[in-house]
């Protein structure tokens, strides 16, 4: 039976985001040793976080798909955020003085830490937040509640998080493309050219006159100097369309850097 | 005469762009309190990072710009970020277990810690981390060599950052905008109609329209869900200039949330 790796340990939101794609599920301690085991063939799928709604993209993901690994995007799972503030049982609010979490948790809280007055603290994940809290009375952790039954610890808070709307999409990476199944989409990279101003004008002008519609625009550094970007991009449709293909073949023509992350069903 | 607040403590690299701006400054510990200082009178003028050329947009800066602080932006500086090894004087790089630096230092350096397999630790700030290391062999930390002296700690290697072109973009905020110099640049913040399908194509046609060129373009998450943004967009031009105030008011007519971030000379 096939493997898929996920950004483990076991508890973070990644291994929620995993058991909904398969059983057979191996953790891995950071997003370019998932797609490490992929691309070895030690295992089939993988599963990385993407893009948060309220904290933004997933920069080493983005970064590892466009430059290092030549991976497919065969699918995505979007599941809600809820963080919640764990203790060791019977710690009360005003024991707290310091909190433990992943960068990404304490600054989804960032409201909540500085109402409470205690001083946030950053982990790995999650989860080895929640660990390192055992036994620590004044210590809190900001996690996902499925830690709460392996380390026996208890939810002193739920919901935490400063806004609504707190989701994460995550792709399930693999070394090809899902077949097409009529509800797809497609994710795309390209950069445009420096030195022809409204580049990015007439690439979009490619999907209006096509009448296709982007469900994301999403921009990050190039890393070549302010103000040079790498644009991810995301429409309905499958590369196995011909539409899409001359889409696509259009838009190369047009791009400094071009790359097709995949075609996959919507979630 | 007026005060300077900028992203402390000292010994940063936000410490070296305020520098670089004027006299008289005062460190603040977060960029809201930076922002805040400015809103309340204590400073006159503000200088917090807006971004970076590897790392992306510093996200708690735009978005406070978007949602919370009414500032105008009143100038710009950029300054190469060169990331140093630090370290207790005479430890060498065999001693070093641990390395403590900013989330954003460390990032910029992934792969010179991988090489040199040492376990990387967050701190506040990038001089806070070098202040945690003094005494300790086994540890070393990623900072603007500025702290060097101020800590009495040495420089062990220089220049350990992945990538060249690697540099920082600061606001100089204010509660008012720079008058016209006639090279500047103004900045805004739009998002479009979700149910208009090429609203963001519509708005780059604006400018295409009157030649004007974009500096940037970056999204954001409006934090309303995923595939919903915020687009921060730089132009030439100034918003005293008759051309510039017509395209933003056809701009406003046709974005959902649409805010001027203020017209300054060109760093």
């Amino acid at each position: 039976m096939y493997s898929i790796s996920f950004l483990g340990p076991k508890g973070t939101f990644s291994h929620e985001a995993a058991s909904i794609v398969g059983e057979n599920l191996v953790p891995y301690c950071t997003i370019p040793a998932v797609m490490e085991s992929i691309d070895n063939d030690e295992c089939l799928y993988g599963v990385v976080p993407i893009e948060n709604s309220i904290e933004g993209p997933v920069g080493i993901t983005l970064d590892q798909l466009a430059h290092k690994y030549d991976l497919k995007i065969f699918g995505e799972v979007i599941i809600p955020i809820n963080q919640n503030l764990i203790v060791n049982p019977g710690t009360k609010m005003e024991d707290i003085e310091d909190v433990y979490s992943h960068a990404q948790a304490i600054a989804q809280c960032q409201e909540y830490i500085r109402n409470h007055k205690i001083q946030p603290h950053y982990s790995i994940s999650t989860a080895k937040a929640a660990k390192s809290i055992i036994g620590e009375k004044s210590k809190a952790a900001i996690c996902n509640k499925k830690v709460v039954e392996l380390y026996g610890l208890e939810i002193l808070e739920s919901n935490i998080q400063d806004m609504d709307n707190n989701e994460t999409r995550f792709v399930v990476l693999s070394k090809e493309s899902h077949e097409m199944t009529g509800k797809d989409k497609t994710s795309i990279i390209f950069s445009i050219y420096e030195d022809r101003p409204g580049s990015l004008y007439h690439i979009l002008g490619i999907f209006e006159k096509n009448n296709i519609n982007l469900t994301k625009i999403e921009s990050r550094p190039s890393k070549e100097g302010l103000g040079k970007y790498l644009f991810f991009v995301d429409f309905n449709g499958h590369i196995d369309d011909a539409l899409v293909k001359n889409i696509l073949n259009e838009i190369e023509e047009n791009t400094y850097f071009f790359k097709v992350l995949g075609s996959y069903p919507e979630f």
